[in-house]
Order: structure tokens, then sequence, then C-alpha cells
């Protein structure tokens, strides 16, 4: 468990990170679209947010940045950072590792906050799985495309393994910010393996073709 | 109404219920585009708890599965039940019937849960309502499928009849498991009629074809 | 600052209004599609509500249409209006002008509220931002609709300019009814011109055509 007095040390730092990361898909998502740079900040706020919203709204907590105009600026940040060195990009591929570092990261961090909240350790990995998870559900359905989810891709494997070998090393002993990275790294490289490799688990039918 | 000392038995039966029927058709909609057995499992629990967590967040209830990992394991055997035997059934066809039930089972549930927690009647039943068909919204946003509330046939109207069918019989003094029955179906003879008869309301402009 | 006095007078009356001009457009969108009478309801009530729903979900208020049936009245009629006197109407032209009435109106609503609940200013005015805009996209969402969001017009910005006007004028000492008022028209006004004109703010890669 995390000790309750990691708490207030806890989220800001985490949860600035993980919206930065995917406020930038969210704005490289408004590229795609040619939108103009209003609709870019509305895109990453949403999309970094999102995420870590629903994580909030689930377990009850106070949701993170309704009390902090931080997150305001973190998508501003992003919008005029893709506006302007976008054209120095590759943007579907620079969209694809930054929502695998947002996907291990969030999962992480989700399953962290929910530890903190009290909630049991299997809810908050798939707390953790929700959050990184939705974050880009979001911005696919608002941006009308076929969510990455549903690439016959490692994705949603990949968000487990990272909460899910956080809170099992953190179970176990390792200390939290250990087991995040170990965790964070873990689910990281299996969606890097599946983007670079084509790793995949078996699909449905597959064994049948 | 309700009396409130039933509020403790109430839910995690009926839950359970509403939760595994819905579980199954996002399994079964994982299985149509062949993903792997995480992202069954991410299906169906999404598509399992989707209505209620929403029917939580709007009456201010505690969201009921974070606090019982059992959803999660009830995720995991529709997944694995579908993985293992959907080569016997249909799809489409046990998809639909499926959310039929679901759709009834969960309109009366939601409207229960609603009395239970005190929001009045009228709300209560759109509660209902809400309850039973977002659940099968966000297994088709999520399966980027046309939602199944958008056919031309009576689903929203089932839901109706059965979440305002048990809430007018319990105002009128039923005991709440026989007028959730009777309204359960209600509403289910409904959707059964529409799915095998073609029943349907009279359609805006039709008057005018 | 909104004294805390005025709380209690602000929200039924706003939201009345707000919740009528997206339950129009919600009717429309369904008469779109040729839907039944109930579906018709359910998509008013859905959309009408949505926008709202959204911003008390996230600072934590009580869902303002859980305890006060009305709103559900509102969606019957808005139903029933759009069923039997759309045939009068030129429905796309209708839809784009309630979308932003509704749009300039609920950015403002949900500013104030947000602001009646203690949060900051600068997140008060993403509040309105986030309550105008997804209204409309629950409701193209559920219609499997190309948002409106996504039009390379100005609807964003009017929200953001509706929200942000009355944010700001009500800081200087502006009255909050006359500062509500004068975001709403420069905000309706904004979006008029887009609509109208074509008014765009510069689209990203434009100047690299």
């Amino acid at each position: 468990m995390i000790a309750p007095e990691s708490l207030p040390t806890l989220p800001p730092v985490l949860d600035y990170a993980g919206v930065t990361v995917f406020a930038l898909t969210g704005a490289l998502a408004a590229a795609r679209d040619r939108h103009d740079i209003i609709t870019f900040w509305f895109f990453a706020v949403v999309t970094g947010v999102g995420g870590g919203t629903l994580r909030d709204l689930l377990i009850g907590a106070p949701v993170f940045w309704v009390n902090d105009a931080t997150y305001l600026g973190i998508g501003l940040a992003a919008a005029l950072a893709v506006w302007f060195l976008s054209r120095y990009l590759e943007r579907a591929k620079t969209l694809i590792w930054l929502d695998a570092v947002g996907l291990a990261a969030y999962a992480v961090i989700g399953a962290a906050k929910a530890l903190a909240f009290g909630v049991g350790p299997l809810v908050s990995v798939a707390m953790g799985v929700l959050t990184a998870c939705f974050g880009g559900v979001i911005r696919d359905v608002l941006a009308v495309q076929p969510s990455a989810l549903l690439k016959r891709e490692i994705t949603i494997s990949a968000a487990l393994l990272a909460a899910g070998g956080f809170v099992a090393l953190n179970a176990i002993g390792v200390p939290a910010l250990w087991a995040g990275v170990l965790g964070a790294v873990a689910g990281f490289g299996l969606r890097a393996g599946a983007i670079h490799y084509g790793w995949a688990l078996p699909a449905f039918g597959a064994k049948r073709g």
C-alpha cells in the first residue's frame, strides 16, 4: 500500500506529466484535422485531463484540475507547441509514440491515486487501465476517429501490465516510486514492441482462420 | 416506495445480474471485431458496469463496482465464456437478445436504486431508462458501431415501459420484487415483439411519406 | 464574483432556458433520423441536460435535474414541438441557429454556476466552454453524426468569448446579469458571424497551403 502520508506529494507532478503527454496527442489530433488554435487548446485540455477526470469521478475524489488552473496552461502550451513545431514532426508517428508513453504513465498514475484513496488493489489496477485508455478514447470520439483501442495491437494489455505491475510490486514492498517506474517501463516496453515489431496476443477466431 | 431497510439487500444480486448480461454483450462486440482476450475483458467490464456507473454518478451514490472486485471477475468470466463458447452461438442474434434482457433488467434496477436513494418517481423512471440505454451506447461508441438505439425499432420505449411500469406498480403498493419482475417482463416483451415481429411506433415523417 | 447569496435564485430559470434550447436541437437531430416520439424525448432530454450534467459532476454539485422533474417535462415539450411543428421549419438551419444560442447561453450559465461553487475564474471559463460544447457533442455522438465541433468554423472560440467575457466583466465589477448578457451576446454574435459570413480563425496548415 502507498502510505497515506505520501499522498500530498503524489498527484501534482505526476498528473502534470500525464496531462502534458496526452494534451500533446490531443493537439496532434486537432492538427490532423487542420483546426484553429482555440480548437487545438480544447482538444489538448480535454484529452489531457479526460482520463484523470474519469478516475476522479469513479473513486469519488475532487476532480484534480478543477482547483488548479495550471492544467489549462499545460493544454495551451501543448497546443502552441504542436502549432509551431509540428512541421518538424512526422505527426502520425509522434502521436502513436506519445500515446504509448501516456498509456503507460497514466496506467500507473491512475492506479496509484486509486490506492491512495483506499480502493482495493484489483479495482485499483482496473482504474489505472480505464484511466489510461479513456484519455485516448475521448480524443478519438471527439475527433470522430476509430479509437486507437480498436487497432488489433496490444494497447489495453500494456496498460494492464503497467498498472498491474505497479500494484503487485507495491504490494510486496517495493517502494512506490520504483514500483511505478518499473510498471510504467514494462507497460511501455510491451506497447513499444507491439508498435515496432507488431507483437500481438492471439486474436479471437485466428486459430480457426 | 421501496422501504429504506430493503436497500442493503437490493443492489448486489441485481447488479450482478445486470452486469453479467451486459458484460456478455460487450464481449460479443469484441468478438465481432476479433480482438484479443484482454480486450474482450475490457469491453465486458466497461459495457457491464457502464450503465450503472452513469446512474451512480448522477444520483450521487458511490460507484457500485469500485469497492467490490467481483464485478471485474464477472467481466472476466463473460470474456472467457464468449471466447470459448461463441463458436456455438450465432453471434448477432445472441447479442440482440441479450441486449433486450439487459435493457429490461437494467431499466428496473436503475429505477429501483434511484428510488432507494430518495430520487422522485418521475426522475427515477428517467434514471432507469438512461441506465439501461447507456450500457449499450458506451459499448457501441467503443466499438465504433452505429448505436443499437438508432435502429428504428422500439428500444428506448421498452426501457421506459420497464422502468415506468415498475415505478408505477410500486407506487400503488405492489411489492418491489413483483413490481420489478412485472416491469421487466413487460419491457422485455415489448422489445421482443419489436425484434421478432418488427413492432414499431410511428416514425417521424412516415405519415407524410 | 457572484455573491453567494445570489446562488439560490441563479440556477432554475437559466438552466430551464439552456435546457430548452439544447433539448430542441436534440429533438431536431432525432427528426433528421426519423425516430419515434419516445426517441425524440430521449434525445431531447439527454442533449438538454448533458452539458449541465457534465458541469455539475466536474464541480461536485448535485446534478441539477435529478431533483427536479421539470427538466423531463421540458424535454417532452421540446419533443412534441419538433414533432408537430417541424414541417414548418427548415430543419438544418433551425438546428444550427438554436445550437448557436445554446452555445452562448450555456457557456455563461456553466461559468456562472462554477463561480458560484467557488471555482476559480480561469477554470470557471473552461467549465463554461466544456458545458456549452459537450451538449452538442453528446447529441452528435448519440446520433452518430460528425460533431458540430469539427466543422472548421468558429464554435469553441464563441463559447470561450461568451464565458471569458462574462467572467472578466464580472471580475471588474459589472453586475452578474449584465456581464452574462453581454458575454452571451458577444459569443452569439461571433458564432452568428461564423455561420452567416463564414468567419474563421486561421486554420492549421493554411499558411502553408
